[in-house]
């Protein structure tokens, strides 16, 4: 099963046995969490920092956002209590579509339920319970981390002290939808895709390529591509723009799995902080704590205009900007410029709690 | 073979006996071509106006371009005498990868050799030639369309009074030649795909309608989505964009080729005003044609800075913008003020040519 990811042995894992009841309305009858922390939790338990991982993201945020972790980074572990875990419907060790379902003795598959960003957010909930944290300093994520930073803003005002989204709306877009369904399409045209039932040794490898292909164009923008492969040769008929999209597809299939793109894909699609709650705007309204929103100047996925709209909807907010033309994947690129946004967020919310005390 | 296209009963036919030398290397031993008139052909032969089509299109631009044969549009059929032919290497009557190879007697399949857009033009060329016709007022088109338009305005000079490129570049990008890999890819992943020996009755449909797919969100924008189908559903798990894309998809089963998307979408990569013929400002600055440059401000496949860089390198150019935010595909929707640059262009020529006299 070489398309399995590979999880870092400093995983931990928490299991938690009672079912998960899903926004859906499906049901997990066990639910197990793999996560990663980093740095002490101190003896106020006021110094935690969870972190929100993407689409194709794990719990190792030191190596996925390695830079943030650096001396004068973001992420302080002297001081800071880290925590990152995998969400629930992943690939890297949470109860997802590779997990064994105890029901049957075999993988989910395409049997796997449903699920939310919002379940995403319960699970991670039910994870800081378990470790006896109650206080969250910071929230902080983008793309689909972003999401759940919002969903936790919403969900445990009480809990949470400041959040921080990057790179995110706060309902997706048809554009993004269609995106996604496209990408999706490409994974069931795979001859090896048996509408889910593939066996996890020999899955749909390039239509899942082909789907990530897709979600690079995506992820970065029209200058970024430009700038780094023009119109030049890898060989006599290959453009180097088509010999890096290669690469990025084959990347991808070497460490996640088809299943699970679809699973968290549709999670993003039904991301809605108005869903069931009342007017989307009201609901924005209605925020609580302090929210501190990164836009991506060149993001197509989610266009500047989506997180102005959130910083003009929520009330103790306000927007910042990276201006760097690498497109939605900015958050990992500009990390100079993230982790400097993150530490003055920090300081700010530091310096109201004392201002408060 | 139902997935081979329905060719109109009023498509003529020029069957050309002479081998085409290709630009890339290959040859074809004999080329068919594929193509409609409207109108009537004057003494002078002075009313010639040529239309290139865009990358799934046809001959049948009254089709495809409907409106702008309408009373008082930018075709004429009273006063103008319109052509427009299936490119090479497509699937609408013109030889490509569906047509017999002669030399073996079966489809060419993925042994249909590389072209380019040039390779393109020599063939209609050769139709105008055929038919007689030496003077050329205006030719027209947008996408692969336009690429067509700026190589006639190089190649033929003393032939084309006129050109009028719309929504295109001067050299395929970095990021068009990835998005058209990721497509091309989606194709190869089909079960069906049989390295494109497939059985024609039975084409990679999922493969190729998931490139469809992509492609559609490239044709248009973030706006343009959020405006028809924002996050409205379909039913009880389908959103309206996703019914869309799959809609979108299945169309184009029904009326393209494999084999043919790739063969076109590789010549669109291969585009380059400058690819051997010395710098490519220096191409662009020896045109001596007018040039009527239609840019579209919400493209994201050919942005706007693609043609004021064409509109800044071509002496006699000018620039016109569509502003409605379609996307790339505004010039298939936005017909009343397309119908209508086209038609002060005309007049523009006409007014020319008067006090040239």
């Amino acid at each position: 099963m070489d398309h399995i990811p590979i999880i870092s042995d400093r995983t931990l894992y928490h299991e938690s046995p009672e079912p998960l009841k899903l926004e859906m309305g499906g049901e997990l009858p066990e639910v197990k969490i793999a996560y990663r922390t980093w740095g002490t939790l101190n003896e106020t338990k006021s110094n935690v920092i969870l972190i929100c991982h993407a689409l194709t993201g794990n719990a190792d945020a030191d190596v996925w956002w390695s830079d943030m972790f650096a001396d004068g980074g973001a992420f302080d572990e002297t001081r800071d209590f880290i925590i990152c875990s995998n969400v629930i419907g992943s690939c890297y060790g949470t109860t997802g579509p590779l997990s064994l379902n105890p029901l049957t003795g075999r993988h989910y598959g395409p049997d796997f339920p449903r699920i939310t960003i919002r379940d995403m957010v319960l699970v991670q909930h039910r994870l800081l319970m378990a470790l006896g944290i109650g206080k969250v300093q910071l929230v902080v994520g983008a793309s689909l981390g972003g999401m759940q930073v919002l969903e936790w803003g919403y969900m445990y005002p009480e809990m949470v002290h400041a959040i921080m989204p990057m790179g995110v709306s706060g309902r997706h877009s048809a554009w993004c939808i269609a995106q996604s369904e496209a990408q999706r399409q490409a994974i069931a045209a795979d001859g090896e895709w048996n509408d889910g039932w593939y066996d996890p040794a020999r899955q749909p490898q390039k239509g899942l390529a082909a789907a990530r292909m897709m979600a690079m164009c995506t992820y970065r923008c029209f200058e970024n591509f430009q700038a780094r492969f023009g119109r030049e040769l890898q060989d006599n008929v290959t453009f180097k723009a088509e010999s890096y999209m290669r690469y990025q597809g084959k990347k991808l299939v070497g460490r996640f799995d088809a299943n699970t793109y679809l699973t968290l894909t549709r999670a993003m699609d039904m991301h809605d902080l108005g869903r069931g709650r009342g007017e989307y705007e009201a609901v924005l309204g209605s925020f609580q704590v302090p929210v501190e929103i990164l836009s991506i100047d060149s993001d197509i996925l989610y266009p500047k205009e989506e997180q102005e709209e959130l910083a003009r909807l929520i009330p103790d907010s306000r927007i910042l900007f990276l201006d760097e033309p690498y497109g939605h994947d900015a958050f990992l690129i500009d990390i100079e410029t993230v982790s400097r946004m993150v530490c003055e967020f920090k300081a700010e919310i530091a310096r109201r709690a004392q201002s408060a005390a």
